[in-house]
């Protein structure tokens, strides 16, 4: 059985989106185990101090990484198909028999500490969407790969 | 001034998908000028019949395609950064002078007919997203690429 743990900084604040994030993770763990772990997020640092932001961020993460395969969402990291990432999952969790650990930054992304310890790159698309809404697509993604693993209609 | 019109079958079902809609588009309405026609979807038919489905469909979008601009989205269309997008919209506003209309299909898809006339085919991501989830990533890249161009701070 898939394994996955999900880290992002700080909750998810839009109301509709946390309202999808309930409803997608209720579905994943029909089919899998799956935590999200919303660790805390950067609070009282001037947006000028990016690179504070990122260093508080990563140590948060870091905290909750453990002996996991990690894959880190990133705008540079390697973009699938749908059917490729299902495969990519499934391969992954009887390859390694870890958890596989997912790891969204927030509306800065995530710093290069926590880049460096992945062992997967990972991109949604070319396209730059708000941290909130990626994580409504990667939850739905996970949920379609789960479908697809398990060869089942997925809710259109 | 840009003008936008998007077309696609059905009404948003999923509540939360369609609150974030009305949210997005009003957002994007108060940077351009941006009409959405829900047209009428193919009801009853078998979705065994999915040649039906996309053939009746292409019909109630066909009647709202005038002389405009027509962007298909469908997963064989081109990638974008969303800067490259925000700058796609521009110029072809600039040098057409038209309404940019883009169409979106159901979870068929788009059917050849429609397809055919695009003058440009867009992808949004490699993944295939529901089609519902869909609608929203394209209306947050609209009001990302109109804040784009505007130089103002996209409200993370």
């Amino acid at each position: 059985m898939i394994r996955l743990k999900i880290l992002w900084p700080g909750k998810t604040s839009h109301p509709e989106l946390r309202s999808l994030q309930d409803y997608y993770l209720k579905k994943i763990n029909m089919r899998a185990k799956c935590e999200l772990v919303e660790v805390k997020e950067a609070r009282g640092i001037s947006e000028k101090y990016s690179d504070r932001i990122l260093e508080r961020e990563a140590s948060n993460l870091e905290k909750h990484i453990k002996d996991d395969f990690i894959v880190c969402l990133t705008d540079t990291g390697k973009e699938l198909k749908s059917n490729e990432f299902a495969r990519f999952l499934d391969r992954t969790s009887a390859g390694t028999g870890k958890i596989i650990t997912i790891v969204i930054g927030s509306f800065l992304g995530l710093g290069n500490r926590i880049l460096s310890r992945a062992d997967y790159l990972l991109s949604l698309s070319k396209m730059t969407y708000s941290h909130e809404l990626c994580r409504i697509m990667l939850l739905e993604q996970l949920y379609r790969a789960l479908s697809i693993l398990q060869r089942s209609q997925y809710a259109k």
